[in-house]
């Protein structure tokens, strides 16, 4: 059987082998990047399923529109102008199959072969997975604890100049570490793309899992020329099963998007988009997202704590100010995949750290993900962890 | 703003405008593509989603694994093995989300740009528009009443040889002529085909939509060589609002598949996808497709008996056997889509059939619906619409 070429670049058999094998029911998974599902509002996800079905059933189980339905657009535009004071109108947004679809399009929409994509680095894999399908150079640029660096991303515009199409950028307590760029970062970041045509992809997914007092600003904030794809989602901040996310950008870019929303799968879920918009109209989502940041500050907390008890001196971290995860670097040279392997042996999973950059990996690195388990497994699987770490780097 | 080079070829203004006004509520429409309404089993889903969401919440609204829920897959397989006598194992399937993403998806998997595709047409415009995205050459071969001309293949296959990657049909009840394939047809395709390393998209969307005593034999049933990648989906017997569907390819194939799924959307909606499954165990998903075919066979009847009474002679048709359409084609160089134009004005909607040809498109077809109208619609509507054609023939 003859495939298309893009094929050959996309499977990574060794870690989805790994990532298998973490999916044990018996394993302490430090590896997943989700809401812990003890914190899913069920009672009021089944009420606003059963209202729903009885108000309005023949439309929520017909197809919707591409676009995405319009009381749900309206919903989250109304949010979004809310918390980031913008004026977003609903007609501007589409509804995604999560926001991992919107990564998908975004390839497909700006992508042609041998077109090179920046990524801030490391750099959520799901990105780098769904962007190399198009068959485009992924780039790595350095990031320090402010976000992207400006110096670094000169050097790769000098160097690629117009093959550049695409950067895709996480400014908010990013998969994998957790960084926030800093808002002085943002302003000279969004002034220097400006002088260049190149769009930008502003994924949120963790905007709003903040254990800080107030949230960043979006870049969207400050794009005069409106150069952003913001990627907004519920998987994070309420569920991830209902596929329920969207996309923001100007006019011009809306309208292909609405074409290739029909192309790849014709609309979402109408149901689940209405399920979505009843329980944002009818109960408490600021403050469901609210307890979960408090849930998992304290899990944050304790991680912490024990890291800094059980995990030998080489190993260093940043603590993280929101977000899913801890980012902590092994001395050069120790690789963390060899890590995994005997953390699995005793039953602990998380990923090892070179799966998330594009291009130049770094071996020694790995992602801790802190929201998804109990206290009580924290404690057992971070206790393990050190346990094998110290062994692993004084070998 | 600069974008790839597909995004040119992927809009159709001009139909997509009539589309939109189609969706017009004062308007008859037959130019849906979809089950009627007021046939869907909302009590049961209802139900469904209750249970699914009280003994496993938590599961349902996480992440579902990429290859999809597995007792929906074990039970998809099972129902396929029963209808079509195979031994089909839930590892074979993946769940889509609706078969547009499966077309989508197989774009993806096999097409390089300036590979071709060929299309028995007239063909569904959605697979269409999903494969044309990768840029592949689409080509037409001729099919008459027994399915695609095995001659007219023969010569597509002389002419672009090993630049052919894909063959898309829909051999049963096709979208738009609601035509089947005989059985002879199917064999002989596939001992044909079978000489050659091209893959076949089967599309099986209409494949239970059926007023006849038995089912169609699907393609794969002749599937030596494990050329076919099957698409089967709940959209038309059952409803579009869940997005759940399926393919079905040897090993080979799903394995790519599979990193393909995790590339476009990680994952399909566990709860929409749990909801079907229970559904399929504890009601009776075939006495629901029995009923809808019974509805939609009278509805066939009524509007065959107003098409010969209120159509003008020169409108041509065959009497659909399954399926959702009636074709009807008007005396060559009168032009569907001024017809549209002028039914629109009367608040009747249709679907022109140029639409349906990747090339040499012929202008003076169109698709009717007769599923999805009320019986007192479907009089209202018919009737006007043959007042304007008569009219329209004459001019």
């Amino acid at each position: 059987m003859r495939f298309a070429n893009r094929i050959g670049t996309l499977e990574d058999k060794e870690l989805l082998s790994l990532m298998q094998l973490s999916e044990r029911p018996d394993i302490i998974s430090f590896s997943g990047g989700f809401p812990s599902p003890e914190t899913y509002p069920i009672a009021e996800i089944k009420d606003s399923f059963m209202k729903v079905l009885d108000e309005s059933g023949k439309e929520a189980l017909s197809y919707s529109s591409a676009r995405g339905h319009a009381p749900l657009r309206s919903a989250i535009a109304d949010r979004m102008n809310r918390n980031y004071n913008l004026s977003i109108d609903k007609e501007d947004l589409i509804i995604t199959s999560g926001s991992q679809q919107a990564l998908d399009m975004s390839g497909m929409l700006f992508i042609d072969k041998g077109d090179v994509i920046l990524f801030e680095t490391p750099s959520y894999l799901g990105a780098l997975n769904a962007l190399k399908a198009y068959e485009a150079e992924l780039v790595s640029v350095d990031t320090d604890n402010d976000g992207i660096i400006i110096d670094k991303l000169k050097e790769a515009i000098d160097k690629y100049g117009d093959r550049i199409k695409l950067i895709y950028v996480i400014p908010d307590y990013q998969n994998p570490t957790s960084r926030s760029w800093s808002s002085k970062r943002r302003k000279e970041f969004m002034e220097f793309i400006g002088d260049y045509d190149i769009a930008i992809l502003e994924d949120a997914a963790y905007a709003e899992l903040s254990f800080e007092s107030k949230l960043n600003e979006p870049l969207i904030t400050y794009d005069k020329k409106g150069q952003i794809v913001y990627c907004g989602t519920f998987s994070k901040t309420f569920c991830p099963g209902l596929r329920v996310a969207w996309i923001y950008a100007k006019k011009e870019i809306m309208d292909k998007f609405l074409v290739l929303k029909t192309s790849v799968d014709l609309s979402g879920s109408a149901i689940a988009q209405m399920q979505m918009v009843y329980y944002m109209n009818h109960y408490d989502y600021d403050g469901h997202i609210k307890k979960i940041n408090a849930l998992y500050k304290s899990r944050r907390d304790l991680m912490m704590k024990l890291v800094s008890e059980e995990f030998p001196k080489e190993a260093t971290y940043e603590k993280p100010t929101g977000g899913l995860f801890l980012w902590v670097s092994l001395p050069e040279g120790k690789d963390s995949r060899e890590l995994l392997k005997l953390a699995l042996e005793e039953n602990v999973a998380f990923v090892p750290g070179a799966s998330f950059y594009p291009e130049n990996a770094k071996i020694n690195e790995m992602r801790i993900n802190f929201s998804n388990m109990s206290e009580e497994k924290i404690i057992k699987g971070i206790t393990i962890l050190g346990k094998i770490m110290k062994e692993f780097i004084s070998k």
